[in-house]
């Protein structure tokens, strides 16, 4: 089965798009978890048991896990034990190096970390893409037009007459023999968005900032499916992690999920 | 202090412009080594040992540390504790996402393992690259033509008149506000490397390829270095750490390390 298969499977059947960020950060987390390993678990923990029925991915973060030292990688793997089998993981490190180092990065990430999907730069070409590539049934989503500010700087700049974001997606796909493929699309550009889903009917979307970036939910839900339907994996972090930093942060992340889960699902059935 | 002037100083100092990659490859490693945490930390341990006197910089290479699972990061740590202080050292992970998320990168190698300088990647543009120039006295090397045969797919595309890595160059030069910035130019494209050094006459490089890739070692020393001398840091990875796989692993490592650095001071003194 392609990872679009498995992906789009779980959406259905979940009837979500959402994916939850886990961007760990212990100095938001609510007042009475401890900044320790166990509190920092325990608050993920706590999160994965208040959302897990509403959404199709959760997407570790991998910076915010190193920021915490050697205990961050500890925690990034007993947080992927406490994700269910019907959720896609993603682990978002944007990596992306020379050949015999990037298959390293899958390796890390692919079968010690046992993640789904993973996030990839393509700066560095074919050769750095590639290993990504080449594991049948994982997905690997290539950074096309990001939802930053920053994406003005190098994605916009027009490489003959379009930007350079769309020869990412074009001679990417070209690469793309174990139907692995997708693509990063930042919400907050709804117009390209519609414009890149024209060049790449047939691959899933990973797309950040709906949530505390402001990005627009219903084109990411109209634009970003495939044309079968779904394949848009729709991420928000922030906003529902740190809903409320009260004791009642469980409650106001279940409803925030579940908020923008909705919204999602009636954007898709107009 | 800047991170070039520090830099420079240990270059002259030690009479050394050879960077050694860390790429800890346990299948490479010679036979007697175990393949246990202790193992690998011994062998890193023991190639430290017999070339420190010989280099300028260190340069672990994140994605094989990774590859080790959770024991990853802490022979991590442990080998940088046994880089001794007047050696540069540099984590390679070509990391780089949205201001945020970056911010907690530049914690995790700046603060928490205690790099000197780090690998960056351009593609998200300047608020994925300043988290990582805020550091007054650390580095930060943005790819800009990297060794690998990718680099033709996106780096060499033209942005208007000129390649996109020249565009990275001139437009991550104006973000340079604490001196903190360097740029990675492979060795494998001697003629570039000559056109990038009179862009930016004057931030360190960090030139990778000279070893296994077949880089250009002379034209690495003659445009690699700044205009007040030296400021080129000439990594080899693999032709160093794996130079035998017998006993004499570390004699052979030695004599590899020699072999570049007294050919490195030859072309410079030409």
């Amino acid at each position: 089965m392609t990872f679009a298969t498995h992906l789009t499977g779980i959406q259905s059947r979940k009837q979500s798009l959402l994916c939850v960020g886990l961007d760990i950060d212990p100095a938001k987390m609510p007042k009475h978890f401890k900044r320790t390993p166990d509190g920092i678990g325990g608050f993920l923990g706590a999160i994965i048991e208040a959302t897990h029925d509403l959404v199709c991915a959760y997407k570790p973060n991998l910076a915010f896990f190193e920021a915490l030292g050697d205990d961050g990688w500890t925690i990034l793997r007993k947080t992927m034990r406490r994700i269910p089998r019907n959720i896609v993981t993603i682990g978002d490190g944007k990596r992306g190096d020379i050949g015999n180092t990037g298959e390293r990065y899958a390796v890390a990430l692919f079968d010690d970390l046992g993640f789904d999907a993973v996030t990839v730069s393509p700066y560095m070409g074919r050769d750095s893409v590639e290993p990504f590539l080449m594991r049948s049934g994982k997905g690997a989503f290539v950074l096309a037009l990001t939802s930053n500010p920053g994406s003005v700087d190098f994605q916009r700049q027009k490489v003959g007459r379009s930007p350079l974001y769309e020869s990412v997606v074009k001679t990417s796909l070209t690469w793309d023999i174990h139907a692995s493929l997708g693509f990063v699309v930042g919400a907050t550009h709804p117009k390209e968005l519609r414009r890149i889903r024209t060049l790449a009917p047939d691959v899933p979307f990973l797309i950040p900032g709906v949530g505390s970036q402001g990005g627009d939910l219903e084109a990411s839900v109209r634009y970003g499916c495939v044309s079968q339907g779904r394949g848009a994996v729709i991420n928000a972090s922030r906003s529902i992690l740190y809903a409320s930093s009260g004791k009642d942060f469980d409650l106001a992340a279940r409803t925030e999920a579940q908020r923008l889960r909705d919204a999602m699902e009636r954007s898709l059935a107009d």
